[in-house]
């Protein structure tokens, strides 16, 4: 018999054989050989970021992706110490659509806290489990020339993606690299931009021709009812995305991340999942089990 | 609570959940960092042939090892399978200490047998693990050049192994495959030789300057008292080994393996085990626990 | 003037200067050009296996294809030496329209004997002759899946063939190899099929886009009139196939053959021939001389 | 006659014809087939980077020697802006001799100016150039393990640089990239460290085996009197350094930097040189000019 | 003030400051990106052949473009040492339309000055500049494929390009040389023929896919009159040829050289020059400035 | 019975059949395997660069060697050429010691044969042959780096080697070309000198460390009595060198080709040969057979 217990780091101990430990890795076999050589864009973004514990582990998947012969790709995004840094300056934003209005000196700070310092410990995270990391700003090699969102003369310096050149990133992937995105854009003139992680993830999942996308979110994916998690949707296709608009259950926070997903999906990633980051180890238990978690949005 | 259960197929059946699973599979991170890229030798013998479950097992262990980066190489005896073929056809072989005298009609049963059926078989139990395997035998682009035993004028074509040509499997690891070898050894005139597969695995991983080699076995490794499970010796230095010898703790069929584990050591591998291939997913374990199962024969 | 006679080896024995030897040389020239990094598939079985003269004619060809830049792929039957072993083991095969009914028993000696004897008497003997031969069963890397032929039920495990995956004759040619195919097929479920040699042959031909396919057979090729040599068909266009097998020319096991080499033309293979194996170097005749022996079977 | 006058950007503005240009290029021929393949590490600081005149310069400067086939690697320093931004932020600095103490709070903000805005502005002013520049932190790849200097406990994170892991500046310049490099380090429990951008660059240049190592200071050179330019030492060989530390002409400010260059000079770097920042083309004019500027500091 | 003169050597001394040429060096990096890897086709001759000078400058510009990541590849004539050898062996030739007519006796002559001394003398010159350089002959690996010109009964060996196998070149330029070719084609049976060295470089263009081809001549360009040499046509457009011709205003030996620019635009080359190859540095001129000097035939 | 009549043509006429034909080309595989990959220095010269037929054999011999796996060299002499192009342009040469005293004018006509004549039509014949042959004058690519030889004032631009530079040779060997070598070389003022082609061939085969050099020449060998073609000495050892000088018997112009060889030899080329040109494929008969033809020159 088995104990199970939650241990004081919050994690689950197991007292399995060694045996049972290796059953359960030549469960994963199947989904091993799946993904080989496939290329896994993750956003990385919520309260998956605060809390040391579930970082440690997201940093673990991306590790052991890599090191069974996937190509992980993360973009991150950074609001909390974004708040943090622009409080500790005493500068204040307005919010506009929960967007946040973005003026020449929080630029500034945003590109600084976002490229500098989230970037960076993200980088060390993941080479302290073991990886190769490597911190890729939008504006390093132009990867991401960006532009002012459509209310540019509002939001100031919101943008949107122009054009990502997505050849850094084959350069890092082919040796062995794992690449941390800030999404900072660039445009023609070096003015920079704060893009939405989430659009960013997308842009790239598309120019690099990704095989999955996969939103870390703080919900357990689209619900039916807010207030049910038992209503998840697992699989949600295209064709069904007005009508769950129309009846409010794709709405408020959920309503952008569901159109990256639709417009990586038209742009040929093959599928794209929105997860609970809030759950230990959701990478893995997405691209490593077919029952999956949270909810798919795909063609068909 | 987790019910573990032996299961009909004679497996260990968990209920655990997939957050269970993940995190089992993270705890072979570090192992797998360690031998990525490096050349394990699997000589496959004995009870691990014959019962078809421990089989399985072991091919999904190899196609695993495989698909996390490392480069199984395996070797394979074939014993009862050449009894049972040798019966059929009324040959009847004389046996001097345990080695059987190899007359040329029984060498081209012994031939025929570990070239055409036992190593196809395990060919395609890897591939139907979802691996690409290849089997080879040392007649192949000369992989095994070998002469006769000491003995020759009685054993016949017993063989010895003269010189290794690796190339060949530098070749088709290098392109994914995984190499099967048949432990028959060719002579310049194009005489074909039986040799004992440690033998073969030995040469081979000294060879190919592999980092492990393992010899599966039936017992649980070299034991003080061979009655006694409990009295396993975990480490072997070589030093110690004439030690043992003498006290005629090492001696029987243990004896040539645990040369063989001399010579590979002395040739260059880092590590030799001589583990116990009844047990389910021996390989993975002795890989992927620092612990190990067996004796593990070192250098210091 | 020169002397020539039969040798006691049966080979001629010419007393030519060094010089008239250069010129002979020199004549190959343009052969040598035309097939300069081209795939040759060689169907090798029939008497040719059986004369130990031939043999060794016909491996010291292949390896001098290899030589002077060809890519010759060889794939062997093994008739004979199955009856033999079959024979050996008391196993009576019935034969319906000149093709074994093979069941679990007959095909597991089948496989052994092709894969374990026959064809690794074909790699020894190419390597005698210099070259670096590398034996393949369809099981290897799943070179050949294939399925029950039609009337499996009576046949038993006769196959046909399903789907070359051609990626390791790649991998070991252009490594230098020269691969030896044995004709057995595997299905998804594990099992072996015994396939026609001709028919791997001219499918191995389709599936690595070779410029050539030999057929080597017992007979002077396509005869008018079978008991007139002189009344060879030399060039076959396939648009009179139908009209020669009306007339009763193709028939026998002749009609196998060129339904083959038809197939073979069909899928893109330059040029297919049928060749006297029984006749000395039958195959560098064949590439190195414009005139040709035997019957070629092409488009037009 | 040529008109030179000081233009409102207060360049020069040349009047000279096409053909006078065509002359100049063609004079620079030597010195670009000199360098041509050779990897160049310029530490960029100082005047340089407060003067936006002086910077298109040296970013043009940089994309140059990449275009005509050198490897330029940039590695920056970031005093004036880590002072901004520590004093909008309210945090004091202690300075002992001259190096700031550098807590926890501080070193935080020290990355963030150095890896997210400094970093960055060269990046993206290369790119403006047309180079292709790609930002690295120390902590990327990991870079640049460090460790404290050697008055830790009064120092804090003020580091002092471990070993170089020179792999991805290797992956990076090979594709056609020039790497900007913050002088971030990390330890091995993931503690940043703030680290001379002097001593970053020096190590980096005998890590990657370069044939030349630039620093940019806002001197003229090594003056043997500091208050007559015209009193600049052209070339400092190391045996005279420790005299002239003792004559007090190395002091102050000067002397980590010659420091920097003879560690340089010892570790296999070919050429180092002190050059003067302000000056506009410097790195041109040391590159391009036998004459030199600055100091150079050699072994001989 | 600069000083600028005349030398003694004829070209221009420029008391420029260092940091002035720098500046200069800089203006060009634009130019220097854009043509990155592209192949230029420079046809030499006239004047430029003549003047050791102007020749010396031709030569630097040659290599200056290699170095800075350009591909040249120079096709020269040879007229006046053809007319110089011929007149030392009392050989006369006779003119039809200004094309010589050759007989076999005149063709030998032709070949052997062609390609054993103006070719050797330019890749010396080159090579002494500092590239390396490799002269080919059409005949050198078949590079030009021959036939006679149209009026071949009273031209003699006067011929026009059959095919261009240009595999030598792109072997030659990847692996650093600069290919100087002499305007000599072969036929199938061996015959060499003369060939307009510009028809050659256009041929040639064409093959390599260069991205412009120059012909150095020695007149400014195509003028509007030909005794005003500021009535310089810049750009003529393919679709005006006809109508110049017609007024007259291209004729003479203008006329074939603006045919081959048309040829090469049709072909696919990007841009086409008739350059005034008595100007020092005409080439770089062309290639660096986009003002241009000469006449730029070019699609529209 | 074979008829063996020497044609029209002056070849043998040899009425085989097809299988003694390929019985032959079978006798050669020992020596393709054995000289498979490498690089074999051939000087032509001599009576078999006048003769027709003797040079479209040699071609021959050239281009099989090629397609068979070897790297064929072939460097050239050319005097009969060369004397016939200075007595028409009326420049009469002085002797010293049978070698020509070359001055400027002289050199001039020499360089303009070999190069542009003598080397083009050897390329021409390879090609007609079907080999793929790039003509190279020791001025391409700076291959040659010569000097004066000693009697420099006497003798004019006669040239001793001074320093091979060997990569334009790798480069096209490696991609299937046969280079062929006029034996001109170049100091660093640019001046040519005619350098004896067995010195050049020799100087050649030890900068690419070539495996066999073949001088071709109009003696039958080494004779111990020059008036009887028996006395052949058919193997020479260095040490032997010595003595066969003192006694007369290596005198007049064999000394300097058997010095050739020994330097060779001394250089690390495995096997020199000194044949007689005049025999019909003697290349081929040295290569392709172990009795060999005319004097092997070896370390012992």
């Amino acid at each position: 018999m088995i104990d199970k217990n939650r241990t004081a780091k919050g994690g689950i101990e197991l007292t399995l054989s060694a045996l049972e430990k290796a059953e359960i890795l030549v469960e994963a076999l199947p989904y091993i050989k799946e993904f080989h050589g496939k290329k896994v864009v993750i956003k990385y973004g919520g309260a998956a970021m605060g809390d040391c514990m579930l970082k440690e582990k997201i940093m673990q998947d991306i590790v052991l992706m890599k090191y069974v012969g996937m190509h992980p790709i993360v973009v991150h995004g950074g609001g909390p110490e974004i708040n943090t840094m622009l409080k500790r300056l005493n500068i204040k934003s307005e919010f506009i659509d929960g967007l946040r209005v973005t003026d020449r000196e929080t630029m500034e700070i945003v590109e600084m806290v976002l490229g500098g310092k989230v970037n960076k410990e993200i980088v060390a995270g993941i080479n302290a489990s073991g990886g190769k990391a490597i911190g890729i700003s939008g504006k390093d090699a132009r990867l991401i020339m960006a532009g002012p969102a459509e209310d540019s003369q509002r939001m100031g310096f919101v943008g949107k993606v122009g054009q990502i050149n997505p050849e850094i990133i084959a350069t890092v992937i082919e040796n062995g690299y794992i690449p941390v995105i800030a999404p900072i854009g660039m445009d023609e003139e070096g003015n920079s931009y704060n893009i939405n992680a989430d659009l960013v993830a997308a842009a790239i999942a598309v120019a690099v021709k990704a095989d999955k996308l996969v939103l870390l979110t703080d919900v357990p994916g689209l619900l039916k009812d807010p207030r049910d998690p038992e209503s998840l949707i697992s699989v949600l296709k295209i064709s069904e995305v007005g009508k769950y608009i129309e009846q409010g259950i794709i709405s408020g926070g959920m309503m952008p991340k569901i159109q990256c997903c639709v417009e990586a999906v038209r742009g040929g990633v093959g599928r794209t999942h929105i997860v609970d980051g809030r759950v230990s180890h959701s990478i893995l238990l997405e691209v490593f089990t077919r029952q999956g978690v949270g909810t798919m949005v795909a063609d068909q």
